[in-house]
């Protein structure tokens, strides 16, 4: 028989358990903030038809998705992000959902990105997203529930850069990009803080028509050391009182900030440079980076997102605004193993040792009466060398071992031991549960 | 602009948070009894090299595989089941995982079926299953954990069907059947209690190569009503003596019934007509059906699996004993909601009502309060009409509303409102998170 070689493709990666336990309590850390903000769960298909999903990532985007004919010769597509999901979700049921509709969705996503950039293939986004809402307040919920995420998962270190496309497409059309050159200027823009002034400069002049003067004039601006509303408010009157998108876009940030000061949010800063590569904002757009080492650009942006109000209307031909961010919780995973934030905590708290034969039938009857009180628990299955049984422990991480040898048993009490410090002690089988409910408190 | 149809792939659905809400709190209660049980969350990617997956479940199977060439021509497909991954992994990472390896995971799965039958292409599993060890305990486990998980969710009347593979395969051979045709007189005998013996009979002699004797002999050995142990044993003596695959298979099954015991499991039957379907199975299988009906088919098998100590060698070479359940939560879903016990329960507890234009920062900050407090609550975002305002609640089945208005903002009190029971009284806006907090306990 020919061996099949057990492997991934890829780009594709196996969760163990021990990545895993740590993995799932971050999305159920993230799940809770997402609630108690009003965000509902939502679940959408893997396989889309490709024409709902074709044509709102730009040409890039299109090149990595994985797009297929199924058995029965459609035209398929796996989910390349969970926005434009949400945006059909919206158009179809648009009868039916809460006006506005909060939801959130915590699900992978596929692109065939490069993997010698270290990229993935296969790979988890938390989005939460308001649909049907042009108010600040919708923006600001995003930006207040990712610092409670990043702060409940301790990350203390973090910003939330904040900008606003209008803003962004008043300082492209004052410094003298064609109106159908401004994404491609975004676009250059957007690599500012990645590749440097040089590179971008030469960007604009290649794909957005912009001479030397243009493009450094345009760095100018986008580089700007505004981080407040205040400081704001007089950039826009001292460089861009000619264009009534500035003003709109202020006034847009200006409600933001109103909300973002009523949450207490500390970590959010404008940020004029900030671009985002994505075609379909049009209004407030966001991005996290973690500020905890020197380097700011070492975790890449973690969380980001915007105001798409465009968007919906490729399904519906009516304008239904929405807002929304993404969590990356792979490179957040990351970053948090990277800073020390991952606890190798097992799910398991009690193993029950098999050292005696005649003792399987008490042994599986105490290993019940832990369950059924709540408690996580096992039993060595195998009456096996006592070393093998500690190693199983260890590899998971379980705290308490239950010792009932015959000696034991005869006196109706049993040997509690503490597996990370080794200490023991013997005390009654009859208060065996209550001490081991009193320790895993 | 030509609109894009919004719209889903047959077979593929959207979860709206009204039935994900409770979806995803039975996930929890099934992951917290797997947990209880010592079993740890393992992920596994949603795409594998095609021949990880081929040729492991049967003919039919492979039809109805996604299958298709990635963008490097690679032959890939998406995961058909949680076992096979599963068998991957225990070979790819055979040193490094704790031994036994007690492993859950809860996550969708694809197959091409005909979706006229009212079948799922994209539906989620739960699967449990322990690797590494042939002991009656692991099975027991799977048997205990369906009844735990059956009885959280308020199913009370429920059959876990067991028999054992060996015995079959000793019924098939003492009724004739060639060793070859083994297999195929087994997917025969597993449509008894849905085709009826007729059919099952001439499916025997035209796929097994029996003769209308053996066929019906072999109905009559595999509907013997054999429910416990003792009667199982009188029954390998009487008919089964000559076929020492009987012997061994009572010796298993023996086993797994005194844990089933000892775990106090009340719903476990034999049944030797059992038979599932998939070829891998060596040894004890399960199959979990709902009787709370009259028609105990009207639910299909809810939960499945068995023990299939082959497969993992197709990987290492190696035997390595395995044995797992499966729940097809889309079934017990289905089944869940059509005996009322979906209950529609929202997860938003809180809506402040927009009344007044002045106190737009009060909300919010009121807003905020509540949910640092840990309280799921929302602001409805504009001044609108307060009738919209209470739809809004509705669709979201959020129990309280909180009503400020320029009266109460003077007196320093507010409004707090059942929404369910339109009953309302004013209290002090500083005893507000603690009346919340006590209405939500």
């Amino acid at each position: 028989m020919k061996l099949i070689e057990p492997r991934n493709l890829k780009g594709f990666r196996d969760y163990l358990p021990k990545d895993q336990i740590p993995r799932s309590m971050i999305f159920s850390k993230i799940k809770g903030v997402f609630e108690r903000f009003g965000f509902e769960p939502l679940e959408t298909p893997v396989l889309e038809y490709a024409d709902i999903l074709a044509g709102k990532y730009g040409t890039e985007g299109e090149k990595l998705m994985y797009r297929f004919k199924d058995n029965g010769a459609r035209d398929v597509a796996m989910r390349y992000d969970l926005t434009v999901p949400l945006a059909r979700v919206a158009a179809q049921y648009q009868n039916e959902l809460p006006k506005p509709f909060k939801r959130y969705q915590i699900a992978p996503v596929w692109r065939a990105e490069n993997t010698q950039k270290g990229r993935y293939r296969e790979f988890y986004q938390c989005d939460v997203d308001v649909v049907g809402s042009e108010v600040g307040i919708a923006d600001a919920e995003c930006v207040a529930m990712v610092e409670e995420i990043f702060l409940e998962l301790g990350i203390k270190k973090f910003v939330v850069k904040i900008n606003n496309r209008k803003i962004l497409n008043a300082i492209m059309l004052s410094a003298g990009v064609a109106e159908g050159k401004i994404l491609d200027a975004i676009r250059a823009v957007d690599k500012l803080e990645k590749v440097g002034a040089k590179e971008v400069t030469s960007e604009l002049k290649e794909n957005a028509g912009l001479n030397t003067k243009q493009a450094e004039q345009l760095i100018t601006l986008a580089s700007a050391k505004v981080t407040n509303i205040n400081a704001l408010k007089t950039f826009v009157e001292e460089n861009l009182l000619k264009q009534p998108q500035a003003t709109q876009g202020l006034k847009e940030l200006s409600s933001v900030f109103i909300a973002l000061k009523a949450f207490g949010v500390k970590n959010a800063v404008i940020d004029l440079s900030l671009a985002r590569g994505l075609d379909y904002y049009t209004s407030t757009i966001f991005e996290t980076i973690i500020t905890e080492t020197e380097d700011s650009k070492k975790y890449g942006s973690v969380a980001g997102g915007g105001r798409y109000d465009q968007l919906i209307k490729l399904f519906t031909g009516k304008d239904i605004p929405a807002v929304g961010i993404s969590i990356g919780i792979d490179r957040l995973f990351a970053a948090m193993q990277d800073l020390g934030l991952i606890k190798n905590k097992g799910i398991v708290s009690v193993l029950i040792l098999n050292i005696e034969e005649s003792l399987q039938t008490e042994y599986l009857k105490m290993l019940n009466t832990l369950r059924k009180a709540g408690i996580n628990a096992e039993l060595f299955y195998t009456l096996a060398d006592i070393k093998k049984q500690f190693a199983f422990a260890e590899a998971k991480s379980i705290t308490y071992g239950i010792l009932l040898g015959l000696d034991e048993a005869k006196k109706q009490s049993v040997t509690l031991r503490n597996l990370e410090t080794r200490k023991q002690r013997t005390i009654k089988q009859k208060s065996l549960l209550k001490e081991l409910q009193k320790l895993l408190k």
